[in-house]
């Protein structure tokens, strides 16, 4: 009887009137969806935190015209939620479909966010899903639903999470068409910075530097590094006026680690560009 | 009251319907197959992902005209998930037949898909449908349902996964003719992706010799090497105009890896033959 | 709510309407049960899989003409799922005993197959039945049941299974008579397989030497060694014509290995034979 | 909705009727349970299985005229089942004693065997019935029920049992008057037998100075060594007209140890006595 | 659906009309525990079991002419049991306050035993309770309640259980005062033994000698040494006539240890003094 | 049907009549503070605990005019338990909204006090607030919030608690602006022991120094060091007119651990000051 209130829907009419996502090529990534969306391929996108990749199903899904159905998986997120499942509302049983039965049914964009996070059961039932079938069977209402055209399913993974624990079967892994996603590089990441914040061009390419340099740093030893989305909160602490040092500190430093040495060493390197 | 909707019914009709699935015989699984269903023993189909197993027994119930019934095990399966449950419709208490009783009843062809997947209950249940028993004892209905002559149990199981951690106790393996299943040779297996796929000969040819050379390095240490199924998503993507190496890339290296050096070498491997 | 479909009566009509099952005595395990039986204690038969464990049952519960109840246990079997619940049927609640409870009543044979896999909770329940008191207590009846003359109680036990990792706990086992049981003597074996499947006695020759070899070789390492069962399933494909080594490798090879020198060993073994 | 239908009462008026448990003091066991009793104390019986702890326990209650409800303790007993609980009953609810309200209500001897497998809450349940307090509080019902004159708490415990893993909290043991057991003195174990089974006198010497050898032999590692239950089993077999040497190996023997090694270790000993 | 049905309170009308408790100071936890009350600082007591503790509360909520509720935590003590919790009753869905609440809204004195084996959830509601706030937010309700003027919590925890494995957070454990208690020394505790018991004085001395050089054998390694409780359950077997060495052996060394050889060494001390 | 009542609106008007919180600032915690919430960016305040970072955010509700909403997690706070759930009340089925939805709904700061206590799926929900969306969907409503001008999320957590065990991904972590707490300087504290407290300038300035002491000695191997939270239980128990090494003894040192040599140490400390 609990509840998972994960997912979020973005509607068409909704999309339309809203401005296009901004979103800056880097490799090869748009040919690729391409070709694997015209192949009714499954795709999976691998790569760490905060650099683009749901902002990349975003583009994809407006440049398509498609809605944008989004879940963020977590160790708690069930086969039924995501298919869906029978409700009591005022004394009747109403059947309320999930993320994926809505998705299949309207020819959206599914994007499961983070799909290792999820129980076995749900990336099993996908199975059906990923490959020439395209249906999903509900077992409650006893019937198979095939994925109206235009359907497409896109998943994420992050490989350089908790030392690989977290992983996908094989078996799941080799169904899917694999693009792999990295921070930019520095010009392009200045560009990205200064058009999400509107923030000075010297100011991004400032932090922009400053990430390349503290990606270089192995023996920094940090979990996962500094991301674009950490540089964009940086710059927008800086254009409401707060002290540069104090907004890389609060912004970058102290969001990358708790260990007094390498916040030292972090702290560091921002001084010396600001 | 969750649901595991993990089971997919393909109907005669259906079946007879759309074309026969295309299946290419490797060795004596044929034989094998006929002559442990003729002497009513159930078979447990062993080998790596995507070597063919499920179009396997695709291919054999079209040829015996029976429905097929696929479950894809998970941990989650439960046995209530196979033998049926009752559930509440409309105020009434209805019952509702899993897929295992459904096939039972119907005599048809039962698929389940890693059956060391699934939890010690859903096994045990198996055992009087494996032996000369040939039965399933409903235990809610109070009820015993003996097979229809016709129905034929299937399992499917992946020696390589996960070292060997989640086995079949020997009191259930002990039950089934196994058959082996592994990749086909490369002259069949490009002839497989010809087929399946429609692409060029010339790339079939070179898809399956680069599957030859990358299952023959173990220093890569593969947590499993590249299946069929991965050469066949790289074709389609090439036949729908993507670069060659970039369809490898995406369709078959970051598909069996994570690990930047391995990455790097299977990009080699490519490149040598596109 | 979930069911554990997982017992099978066999009633004393189908039994006499049935032929008596074949069985073949090896020691003295007959008058070990009769002196068991008639001293109104219980029997655990501990061996490895496929010995004839469960046949034994069921020649003996045909030869006392009684009916024969048979659990098999798994780590899901709950006290409940023995002794009996209430059900919800059309509105009413209704008591529905479960297998334990229906022996005990009518003194029929009870056979718990693999006990050692119950859960904690189960095997309590048998202590009062196991002892000079023959009774259990259903709680939410409040009623006491006295076992009726004739009730005989069985276990099952594999002492090889897991490296001993599920044992029963000594207060357990020491109210139980012990029967060993073992595969039996080549020459009684090519006698059970001959008659079980009606083969060429030269086939039941060589499958059974060929498990006398494959018994004794040690170095095998196999979790389990082949088991009368497994030379049964080779002598019935056989018998259907598929080919002695094909029926050798498919009906036991496979069976008992996945390792790849295993099977290559086990290979030869079978084809110096056929 | 699980029930554990773990406990028996026996009713004064049944104990009546029937003959007196037969009882045979080993050390001062009555003494300390006598002045225990009449200092209000709870009592732990501790030591192996079947070396007559809960005859005892049977004894005293039929000696001091008392009812005897027994509990057999296990990893899903809780607090609910011994407590008691709701029951919907032909639509009404009605609230069921459990078996400690029933005792504490009715001044009965409550028998917890084997205490330390019961989960914590259960054990934190008999805080405040083990001290001065003498009660127990109901909480579904706000009721407090302070123990009847005469109630006794008996529990028992043995510490050889997985080598101390189940442990009692120091907090929950020193609310006890602990009373040790042991397998008898050879003379008195002979009697047991004779007076338990109605055996040939010269049976009962020769099995109880086998079990005084087997006990004496660390060297065999058993994980609980031969109890006075095992001797009644094969005085019983014998008694029947079953060979000595089969009686004490499918009795004693088996029981006991799955270790080929220790088997014949065993048997030897047995067959030079019979 | 469970109960855990754990907690007592001890009405102010029962309190007065019972005598007071006795209790003996030993060091100036009188003072402390008047500080904090006065400050509306909670207080944890820490000290091994059987120590006066439990005794000191009791004692210290006469004196306060206040009621009593004590929870007995255990590791499934859930925030609802200290809440409260909805409960159908003849059809109508009534709100039973659990012991914080009734505690809460009485201004009673509120002991919540052994805290550290609660589960964390259980230990978090206490923390909008311990500090300046004072209160508790009943969510089901939509309420806050805050704590009626006099209204005391006490905690105990036990420092040396399980090598501190379960210990309270910092977090929680820096809103307590805390007090510290230990085994008084043997003038007092023998004082305390003679009026607990009404021994003769002789007895008393002899056991609280025994009790301070049991506690000073630190090669004894008891998982918790001998308590006053003990001491006194001791006394007690022996005026009620028990022979004093055998009092000794069940009232106190078998309930220390099962250890073969710290039992021997124990009874020597016991028998060197009786 | 577990409720989980850990959380505690302040309402503005209830804030309005009270007076304004005592804060004393550190550093330049205001002004980032002010920066991230006009830059709509979620807070992180990092620290270890009785630092003032609960009273940081109750200072600045009160200076924004907001109500604050304040959830203490732990390991058994669901998504459920933030969003809200169906209660069956009277008969019918109504909603409640959870404070997540409540602070949403109404602009409020939202205060997640130990977020690294919570389970994945509670941190999950709060990704699609986190970023630009700002936004929650609540599935059993098939509604989308977004929240209302004003909302401020703020989350804390303490890097030093069990060794980092309980960690917040990468992921999570990077949507946030961190701002990191610790101890006050010395002669902040003792002000702020003494606007507190109102006791003796001397006994702040002691107290205070006594801290410093405390926290330069690595040596004492604290799992957590001395909170101001302790030295104004000290100061407030001096204040009542305990014995001031008795108020440190009780008020600090038992606070800090249960080791007999560091309590020594940290005694001797004290009593070097008093």
């Amino acid at each position: 009887m609990e509840l998972h209130p994960i997912w979020i829907t973005k509607s068409r009419s909704k999309m339309k009137t809203s401005s296009k996502p901004y979103y800056r090529k880097t490799k090869s990534e748009l040919e690729v969806f391409r070709a694997a969306n015209s192949s009714s391929l499954p795709i999976l996108l691998k790569g760490p935190t905060g650099c683009g990749k749901t902002r990349f199903v975003e583009y994809l899904a407006v440049q398509a015209d498609k809605p944008l159905i989004t879940v963020a998986c977590n160790e708690d997120t069930s086969a039924a939620d995501l298919i869906g499942r029978f409700l009591i509302k005022d004394g009747d049983t109403i059947w309320q479909d999930g993320p994926v039965t809505r998705a299949v049914k309207t020819g959206s964009f599914l994007y499961l966010d983070e799909i290792a996070e999820a129980r076995e059961d749900v990336v099993v039932v996908l199975h059906s899903l990923c490959d020439h079938r395209r249906e999903i069977h509900i077992d409650r209402l006893n019937e198979t639903v095939t994925a109206v055209p235009g359907f497409q399913l896109v998943v994420s993974f992050n490989p350089g999470y908790q030392g690989g624990l977290k992983e996908l079967k094989p078996s799941t892994r080799q169904r899917f068409v694999s693009i792999e996603f990295n921070y930019p590089d520095q010009k392009i990441e200045s560009e990205i910075i200064f058009n999400e914040t509107g923030c000075k061009q010297e100011i991004a390419d400032k932090l922009s530097a400053l990430a390349v340099q503290i990606r270089s740093l192995d023996e920094l030893t940090l979990r996962e590094t500094v991301s674009t989305r950490l540089l964009i909160h940086a710059a927008r602490l800086i254009n409401v006026g707060l002290n540069p040092r104090i907004a890389c500190e609060t912004g970058i430093v102290h969001a990358l680690t708790d260990d007094e040495e390498t916040i030292r060493a972090l702290r560091d390197l921002c001084n010396l560009r600001f």
